[in-house]
């Protein structure tokens, strides 16, 4: 069952092997080798005539379907024929869920676009959404190094956990740990959403006329002549870095500058980081020429 | 086994409790009840009595140490001991790698500060850059709605993967179906960053006198008086959104442009967008503010 050599099949090759596959696959080089006792383990039946022909041909000749199978065959599938699916929001990077797939759900999600795993408990295909509505749309699909864990690359409809929170990930140990008072929600916000959170924050405690603690952001919320002016002043100090020549820590810092007066502005007109992200997105990718495209 | 209740337990059981837990928790409302199953695989010797007089005392009145054990009693293990476990950087919000954590490695996370996994090939515990001093400094925890999948919110010392890669999830789906090449380290990048590689290529073609595709981002990169100009009046057009009361759209699109031209200016200064985070991140968390002090 070996993919003839061709110019294409050392790309082949690197895509389907990795280093810690190496006890799993039986040869390889310029020829790639199903693992055999991987199949053993697929819950879905698979069409093996079609990944033995598949397996004659170089990648360049390949349908997508006879793909997709050679890909399904060069996941590490578990004992239960199962692979750790973890769903990540492509703008903010916010892990949604995790949960598992089988050959069968990766196959639905690559051919649905819409994140599906395998319900353990229940023993099924389990679309996220297919309650709820909030799917998962899916971008795109990474495999790592060990070909034993998946990403499911995607933007979300709404919130995915099923306690309406954005992600399931809200229990912080450091929360736990250190504060007598737990919580709600305290997300596993990264650096850029742990600030905007913050921001956030500062705003509701005006609104809510709560006298807070005094600070630069409360300041900056309630003076929008001021927080222009420093947004104004910051960019212009990013520029001076690049044509005065100043060292790249400056620009760090200038940039971390307008970042920060820049998403107090957001939060004043409502606007999320994400929203922004997602405007980029649009633009940048091919969907986003797509997207111009269909305004004109 | 029941804590008693008291002003804080509600927020403990809140912590301890999700509804998807409800079949495994005996009962609960304001007492905390332990999962006597869960106790049966855990692979480490739990203190017994620890947790037995932790389960008597309010959250107030715990030790740090008798903490650790009431949330390592409440994870979910499975029928091996185990959980899975994500790394994630806590600056960019890349998945970093996947793993499956004990109860042994889990506590020796949060006393280390340092992403430890339960290797199952070695079947021993297994601190991620013991061997390639590639450490992930681990500053929270986070647990799911299930209790039995983990984050590791954390920043890592180097390239996470054995191969080098910053990540270990370099092999796209997308690129495998739709491309007869299959590129390298096609990593797995939400939008900021995947924005932030396009600009990179552009600078590398322009680099490597590569005469490339004409496009917008290689006339500011050759052109830094162009490029600043741009920053300066995108930064305007942002306040002027804030100023004249314009829609939201239109903020986050001004945004966006900001955004992208100062990433622009950041290639060029070979600045990471990552490296701006963390100066964010410094100077907003506990530990910005001590280093701030640090310096005074």
């Amino acid at each position: 069952m070996a993919i003839s050599s061709s110019s294409s099949s050392s790309s082949l090759t690197r895509f389907l092997t990795a280093p810690c596959q190496k006890d799993r696959i039986l040869s390889f080089g310029n020829n790639i080798n199903f693992n055999k006792n991987n199949k053993r383990n697929n819950k879905l039946c698979i069409n093996a005539s079609s990944s033995s022909a598949a397996a004659n041909k170089s990648i360049k000749e390949l349908t997508l379907d006879s793909k997709v199978e050679v890909l399904l065959d060069s996941v590490k599938w578990d004992d239960k024929g199962l692979a750790v699916a973890i769903a990540q929001n492509v703008d903010t990077g916010a892990i949604l869920m995790q949960g598992f797939a089988n050959r069968e759900a990766l196959a639905t999600t690559i051919s649905s676009r819409k994140a599906t795993f395998f319900s353990r408990s229940r023993s099924s295909l389990w679309t996220k959404g297919e309650t709820s509505n909030n799917f998962i749309n899916v971008h795109d699909v990474f495999l790592d190094c060990d070909r034993d864990s998946i990403i499911y690359l995607g933007k979300p409809d709404g919130p995915t956990c099923h306690t309406g929170s954005e992600t399931c990930y809200y229990s912080s140990v450091n929360n736990f740990l250190n504060h007598s008072k737990v919580e709600d929600s305290t997300l596993a916000l990264t650096t850029l959403y742990s600030l905007e959170s913050t921001i956030s924050q500062r705003k509701a405690e005006i609104e809510a006329d709560d006298s807070g603690k005094p600070s630069w952001t409360r300041r900056l919320l309630l003076d929008k002549k001021l927080l222009c002016s420093k947004i104004r002043e910051e960019a212009d100090e990013l520029c001076r870095t690049l044509e005065e020549n100043e060292d790249q820590s400056r620009s760090a810092s200038e940039m971390a500058d307008v970042l920060y007066h820049a998403m107090v502005l957001l939060a004043l007109k409502n606007v999320k980081a994400e929203e922004v992200l997602e405007v980029l997105r649009l633009r940048f990718t091919k969907s986003g020429i797509e997207e111009k495209n269909s305004r004109k």
